[in-house]
């Protein structure tokens, strides 16, 4: 595969001029000391830029980000894994804002600098009494070099470290993009999906830097589903510091599109990472529709399609069933005509014209058993096209989220429920 | 439980005035003669009115149906099961009308008195060179008396028979209402789900009966879900002869909304029913929604609960998870706000404002545990309510639907592809 940019090591902590950390506290699981508590620091202020979910049902963490954000610029991250300080109340938002203090005072900021970020379970209380005897150790464990540790600290049920980090020459400066991800169910497009942090040492207006976040967020993170289920905690939060000594990147202007296409790029990395590690796939699939009469019809038909549980079946057994996937056109709300739908299972024609179209059966399987393939719908009618990056559903993924009574009897033995 | 009418046997065959039979073709599987083509018949001219799939991709006996609906009222009902007659273009909508002519000259009626329904495999061409030679024997056995054979032809992956008869008194008279219906799969609100036939011996105009049929569906089919899966054959019909005696029930009479509320309860016995039959499914699990601001931010929570992956993995699991459920109504789109949300499960309360609720955890387990409870989710926000009924979503159901390449084998062996 083509990769238009250079790859460098160190995720979050390759860019210049950021700081990282992470410690285990025990709150994924008190028995043992696995990675889930996370710092980002910018040794310089920041640009930053933030998006965060749509769901009406915000988490604590959410919120006060949300807040910070509004006040001025962030410089430092602070997130946990394992509890997501949702459905909290007002408990949630006073340990949301404890854990940003917390980090603030040492490092010489306001607490309205520092963003905090959190994923686990929903509707139990922070066991903060498992956090703070943690605080000293995270911040002495601040260090410039590779930010694996917080890419590893933000993991629930993912199965991989997600980060990337890139170069590019902007005029005759070099700088660096990195980012980390986590994210495996409660996952589907409608804003940032799950937790995301990138880092840059580019110099930007935060206005600038603002407009390319969500332009790129858009083109990314609200373009997967693997479960259709929106969290209560997505979040992306970029900080851009400048370290890299460029001068400020004029809003508009011809190096603002380079960084904004790197921006996209390792955004668009992050979010097929997520769907390639979401909860026991097999399938990493692209469905790209083509021909709609407008953007909305577009998106209709790649949603539909890619959220529908019969057709992630059908991927799940390596089943090239067209049929499912025209029924999942036709229930869309697109404006759709059945007779000029063409659909394509790996440049290969399924569908002609609404009908079976003449590929052999068993080519159309041979690609329909590959890990990853590309679907394209044609409708024919229009020039708008949307593309999605989809998974497979297994009867693993419902097995694996059958019950989370083990979270309850944790919080419960903590004396929190 | 209490059940407001008199049950009788017979499904569609109890009312009076109607014949049925019902044949095996091989249409299934041509190793065996399971009942795959089914046969209603007024005795005299009917009132008659349908609901159809708003999916966009119709099959063949939809557009046929419909057409004929559109020109005049039925007399009579073909119907199949193990094909779909969907996306078979052309060749589709002859087929569909072949079997209306079929039936209609040895009948005496015309051929758009006659509804057309078929349910089974999308995709594949209909196998008229197994339906044709048996036309004669589905047209002789044509009788009165119990119509379960209808009920068991158009069965695919239901597990179980699902019909019901009742009869009311009507000021002097008694009139019968039977119905039957066939769906486990591909099950989704939003029209009349999968196919159902009524029949009443009820003497109504058509206007009446249409108005009636539109409300009751509304009420009863467009509120179940399994999959989230709208099919694209989904057809309500219903035929009302008179044959009972009974003088025209005059349109928005007493006796009208008697017969209304009765065709209602049909309707939604025979719903249930579908979602009780719905594909490797253990739960049967009714949510209430109240105190909406508005019916569609109701209708909005309802269907994002019901139809959520991760709620439904929640209920396979016996997980009494209110997290999951409020997490799903925080992204209905509805206008709810967090901290007034109560959420009750069997009754006793999970949640409260938004926050976990005192009932022991193990209390709610039990109520989970059981194969069928009540959810009610009260927005505390207005006086708007919906109620639907659900499913949970097992690995036994992804596994079921990985491939139907067995119907593509069958259907080369046949030379249809």
């Amino acid at each position: 595969m083509h990769i238009p940019y250079n790859r460098i090591d160190g995720g979050v902590g390759a860019p210049l001029g950021f700081l990282t950390s992470a410690v285990g506290c025990g709150i994924k699981d008190p028995a043992n000391d696995r990675l889930d508590l996370a710092l980002i620091q910018s040794e310089l202020p920041c640009a930053s830029a933030g998006t965060f979910t749509t769901n009406r049902v915000k988490a604590a963490p959410v919120r006060v980000s949300h807040a910070h954000l509004r006040k001025g610029d962030l410089r430092a991250i602070i997130a946990n894994s394992g509890n997501a300080n949702a459905c909290t109340g007002v408990q949630g938002i006073l340990d949301a804002t404890a854990m940003c203090e917390a980090v603030a005072k040492p490092l010489g900021l306001k607490r309205s600098e520092v963003g905090v970020c959190s994923t686990g379970v929903i509707g139990l209380p922070m066991p903060m009494m498992r956090i703070e005897p943690h605080y000293h150790r995270l911040l002495t464990g601040l260090k410039a070099g590779p930010g694996s540790g917080v890419a590893r600290a933000i993991m629930t049920s993912d199965t991989r470290v997600k980060e990337v980090a890139i170069f590019l020459e902007l005029g005759s400066h070099t700088v660096r993009i990195g980012g980390c991800v986590k994210g495996a169910g409660m996952i589907s497009p409608s804003m940032a999906t799950m937790l995301c942090f990138i880092t840059t040492d580019a110099n930007l207006s935060t206005d600038s830097l603002r407009k390319a976040v969500l332009e790129c967020v858009e083109d990314s993170f609200n373009r997967i589903t693997i479960d259709g289920d929106m969290s209560t905690n997505d979040t992306v939060l970029v900080l851009a510091n400048g370290a890299s000594g460029i001068p400020q990147i004029r809003r508009n202007g011809p190096r603002c599109r380079q960084f904004r296409e790197a921006l996209r790029w390792v955004m668009l990395e992050l979010a097929k990472a997520v769907v390639r590690d979401g909860e026991r796939v097999t399938r990493f699939v692209t469905v790209q529709v083509k021909g709609a009469r407008t953007h909305l019809d577009s998106k209709r038909v790649a949603e539909a399609v890619c959220k529908s549980a019969l057709v992630k079946s059908s991927w799940n057994g390596g089943d090239p069933n067209w049929g499912r996937i025209i029924h999942a056109v036709g229930y869309s709300h697109a404006r759709i005509r059945e007779e000029l739908v063409d659909i394509f299972i790996g440049g290969k024609p399924a569908c002609l014209g609404g009908l079976q179209a003449a590929t052999p059966m068993d080519e159309l399987r041979a690609v329909v058993a590959e890990p990853e393939f590309e679907i394209v719908i044609n409708l024919n009618q229009g020039s708008a096209d949307y593309t999605m990056y989809a998974s497979d559903l297994s009867p693993e993924y419902i097995d694996f989220n059958r019950s989370e009574y083990a979270y309850w009897k944790q919080a419960r033995k903590d004396g929190l429920v």
